[in-house]
């Protein structure tokens, strides 16, 4: 044996290089295994490699990484109804409890004939009722007492189709994007229709999403004392943010103040955070997810001729807009070979 | 010499271990080198320590670590007026040029005399006056054009006193803490009473806070498209977020939602602030400064017998509740012995 270096240290040297290796090698796992290759996929391993790579045309500084998810319909499953509408109305017996002269009160009886079976019911609800019944179960409260009733009721409430937690109805796909862009620096947002202080109870345990990273519709709260002379926030019957159509790129500039790079929806009510995305200089990307898969999922467009809706209207008009401004259209059926991560 | 370890080997060990020992002995460098050994200081690196320590009874898991400061009169000078507020007065010139009939009506008329060198103008303006004049020079234009108004401004406008642009007198000490607190692993937000879309134009700059992380009085904006088809969002004559005294407590939860653990603040206007940080569980901080040192920048309360003011009033009732609530008092002439950075 040569005098020198020892045996032991060309092992050494092996096992850290071969680690080296492995790390490297571990790094090109494909970190979107639900996606079948294809034009989507490409899309945004493509926007992610060309935004992170130093020295590359579309590079984004790591403080600039932000990307904004729709959540009904682009995170998990919105239909037959958005799970906080389910919420509103299910609270419904709760509250004619403690105000017992609602009960006979529309739309308050109407959702009791509802909850009691009488499917029919539902039809007679308009937008205008459900605004009633959500101002009712949505405000009066404390923010705390709020944030305890959604938890409670996340952990018993079943989405009808699947028996299961709604917050076990996520896309996988969909998750592996937002792993996949905060491996690579970015801050990943909700950016929903839905309730601000609702979306908050879950989306820290559901998606890894903290609160501050939840824009949604909000009410007003009002600052005041409990009993105990601790400060409690009390949530009032008055908009702050409508969080939906243009609402969503105003939402953006409120609580983030910043284009995003990279934006994810699924019907009209994500339209216009679409285009603020994309009017954003450098490297944008614009996803819009078609429900069009009547076997593992739903089906829904108006768009390609799939069945209208009122729940996450993607309209041929939207369609075409994605179509001439560059958004990817991501189809369910084709993109996506996996939805759930409870199927096999 | 010995076969089996070259001496290169032994020299390379030893370089390690000494910079292993040097990166430890760096970590215990002076992390608030701007503050006199006391109370003050002691709280701040106590609170650190509980926080951050695995298995400590305060500790802090790094996603609840949100920490918030204050902005006029807590990070920089706020007197003899708020910086922004003399946005809003200098911006009255291209306002009155662009819309000739303002020239002759108060309150634009009595800013012009005092643009003029009337200073006893000042006296006719009152909070309604500056209301006006706050809209009329804060709304209206797209939020892109408003950004690009405010960075001119702040290139050129200099404090009367110190003849220094407005983002070079921030406090030392104050810049200290929030670096210390970013170390270990807190988030580091501004709540402010100035426009939040005014703050945020130089936060990333001056203070390493992100636009996101900025949360201040806040204007709706309106979504639109410019000539180009572009989406352009025009500030609107609308207030969302009033965000001040209760505001405070109330524009946390809008935009941040949990309790911060950390709040600093110097006035009235973060009373709010400080009762809903010390009402969440666990280990939190809250401080005040008082500017009781006339040499080095300015003396107001009226607590402690100080001169009363009414920009960033710090009564004697707010004295009180912080010694009755356990909030640590920071007395800038005995616990920092440096307050701007330009200083030797």
């Amino acid at each position: 044996m040569k005098k020198g270096v020892p045996r032991w240290f060309c092992f050494a040297l092996v096992a850290m290089a071969s680690l080296a290796w492995n790390v490297q090698a571990f790094s090109q796992v494909d970190p979107l295994p639900s996606w079948n290759d294809g034009l989507a996929k490409k899309a945004i391993i493509g926007f992610v490699e060309a935004t992170t790579t130093q020295g590359a045309p579309g590079f984004v500084p790591v403080e600039e990484r932000i990307a904004t998810f729709d959540q009904d319909g682009t995170l998990w499953v919105e239909h037959p109804m958005y799970s906080q509408v389910m919420y509103c109305l299910e609270q419904v017996p709760a509250l004619v409890k403690a105000k017992p002269d609602l009960a006979k009160k529309p739309p308050f009886s109407t959702v009791l004939e509802l909850l009691h079976g009488d499917r029919a019911a539902m039809k007679k609800l308009n937008l205008k009722d459900l605004e009633v019944i959500a101002f009712a179960t949505l405000t009066g409260m404390s923010v705390d007492d709020f944030k305890s009733e959604v938890k409670k009721w996340l952990a018993e409430a079943k989405d009808p189709r699947w028996k299961r937690p709604y917050t076990e109805l996520t896309y996988l796909p969909m998750r592996e994007v937002q792993q996949y862009l905060r491996d690579n620096g970015y801050k990943t947002y909700i950016v929903t229709g839905g309730g601000q202080d609702f979306v908050r109870v879950y989306a820290e345990q559901v998606y890894g999403i903290p609160p501050e990273q939840v824009v949604g519709t909000a009410g007003a709260t009002k600052f005041g004392y409990g009993k105990d002379g601790k400060p409690v926030l009390t949530k009032q019957a008055k908009l702050v943010l409508n969080d939906n159509g243009p609402g969503k790129a105003e939402g953006i500039h409120l609580m983030i103040g910043r284009h995003p790079h990279a934006s994810f929806g699924n019907s009209t009510g994500d339209r216009e955070m679409l285009e603020y995305t994309k009017a954003g200089d450098g490297a944008r990307l614009a996803m819009i997810l078609l429900h069009d898969d009547a076997k593992r999922e739903y089906t829904y467009g108006p768009a390609k001729g799939l069945p209208d809706t009122k729940v996450g209207t993607f309209t041929q008009a939207l369609y075409d807009e994605a179509t001439k401004q560059g958004w990817i259209v991501i189809s369910m059926k084709d993109d996506w070979n996996r939805i759930f991560s409870f199927e096999e």
